[in-house]
């Protein structure tokens, strides 16, 4: 792009993008779990030298169907301190970011917990995008696997990402600690992209991230009135568990918000509401579960 | 020390003292505890360059008073990877340890949770200690508080090493992203203690480990029947989310343990059975457990 104007353009255009997603995102949830209730906190925040550095809506949600989720958008700016703006490859002191991030713990262990986020980043004169969406389900319904992949391969069906995006996801979400064990079936994961083309790119994103809703809440609709069972919910409680490993020992989103002092709330929020811990947990030989735990690996959906 | 015998009985007599620590504090769980089930799992390692590394003998535990609690002994050894010998500050890339490390969940709220951990590690021809125990309560019963930290002022007396060991567990144990609150109200903290006589120093790290059935198990008794409510169990399984928080974000020993390929079941049988998370989690106004929270700053006990 050719001057600052539609630079600005694209920026904006991409964070009222995001900003409107959530607010689309909270009436899908509120139209399935009417008992939901929201708490927003808008924060603020300060730039690296203590200027006005943006600031973000946290939308919390705890009801019947999704017993806690997180969906945030930020928007934030201005100077970084010079060893991360290295660390990002700025090319100087300066930074903007824009993005949504949301994940989902709804109560029945037969509706599977989904995470998404979409994010635009400017260190110095660069640009890029990243993002994705990857699903974690409890109980082997692999029909809702295929569902949810298949809705983001029609997404990034015209841009030919799928393959590399997929596997991306499969290679990120790994408890490398648990065997290499993912913490779900995985979706689609990207980051560092673009292609040179800032407004062509922010486009696709916005393209794809609007599968989001598609993707996801049909599987809830269909299994939310499932009967459960205290099995599953055990396994439920434990894979949550292993939830929680990723986001606070391997997930680089959470350890980099903690070390650069974000808000700790807003980040910890993807985690589960209850979860369990036991030692040498394994599911019930010829269970459900068990045969869950195969779908924890790689496989094409 | 003059000669390889006299320090290879001092490295076999720290170990032989660790491994009947961990049987004494396990016959103490049991005359507390009679329901309780535990599982022993003797494991082995292969060494760097693949060779025998010793191994370990962890003990699980669950009960009706120990909600969930491991006792773990390990005797390692042999070949460390050269950056990793490096970081350590060893002479050579020979490396051995010998420690136990546990950690007791109990099940009533108002009987604190305890960790502990007593080392003794050699890399090339370099020796030193470390170790501590420290207690989470999550009731302010500060006379308890104030018995366990009185009886690791008796154990530190004849080295006058109290109050320093005592800063240093303030400092350790802090969840950094959670305004500088401590996992609980600290104890002593301690590492690469060595005064250059080997002998004297394991003779003193162990005589200080012997405190730890006096420190905590009169706890145990004293409030194991007293009638708690569900308000006392919430604060508990979210302080436990705390206590997940601090162990998978900032503990050195799990970090390491997990990066360098050790048994990842061994390390994290330190996570709580069940615990809870919920966005910007806050005690009730005028509860103990308000009162509760100021406690997880340092204080002079």
């Amino acid at each position: 792009m050719s001057n600052t104007t539609s630079l600005d353009a694209v920026k904006s255009s991409f964070h009222q993008y995001v900003y409107d997603l959530q607010e689309a995102i909270t009436q899908e949830m509120l139209a399935i779990d009417p008992a939901l209730k929201i708490t927003e906190d808008n924060w603020e925040r300060k730039d690296f030298e203590g200027n006005d550095g943006g600031g973000g809506r946290t939308r919390a949600f705890s009801g019947e169907i999704f017993e806690n989720a997180g969906v945030n958008t930020s928007l934030v700016h201005g100077k970084v301190a010079p060893d991360f703006a290295k660390k990002i490859g700025g090319t100087t002191n300066d930074m903007w970011a824009s993005g949504i991030s949301l994940i989902l713990h709804p109560h029945n262990p037969r509706v599977p917990t989904v995470h998404a986020n979409f994010r635009m980043i400017q260190a110095g004169d660069k640009f890029w995008f990243g993002g994705g969406a990857d699903l974690t389900p409890f109980y082997p319904h692999t029909e809702d696997f295929q569902y949810f992949h298949g809705v983001w391969k029609e997404a990034c069906a015209p841009y030919g990402t799928y393959e590399q995006w997929k596997k991306k996801c499969d290679e990120y979400f790994v408890n490398f600690h648990r065997e290499s064990e993912m913490r779900g079936i995985g979706g689609i994961f990207f980051d560092h992209f673009n292609t040179g083309d800032t407004e062509k790119d922010k486009a696709m994103v916005c393209d794809i991230a609007s599968h989001f809703i598609r993707s996801y809440f049909p599987l809830v609709l269909k299994r939310k009135n499932e009967i459960f069972t205290d099995q599953d919910e055990d396994f439920q409680l434990h894979r949550r568990g292993r939830y929680v490993e990723f986001n606070l020992l391997h997930d680089r989103g959470t350890s980099f918000g903690l070390k650069s002092n974000g808000r700790t709330d807003s980040i910890l929020i993807s985690l589960p509401a209850r979860c369990k811990f036991t030692y040498r947990y394994t599911p019930e030989k010829g269970s459900p579960h068990e045969e869950m735990m195969k779908y924890y690996l790689p496989q094409d959906w």
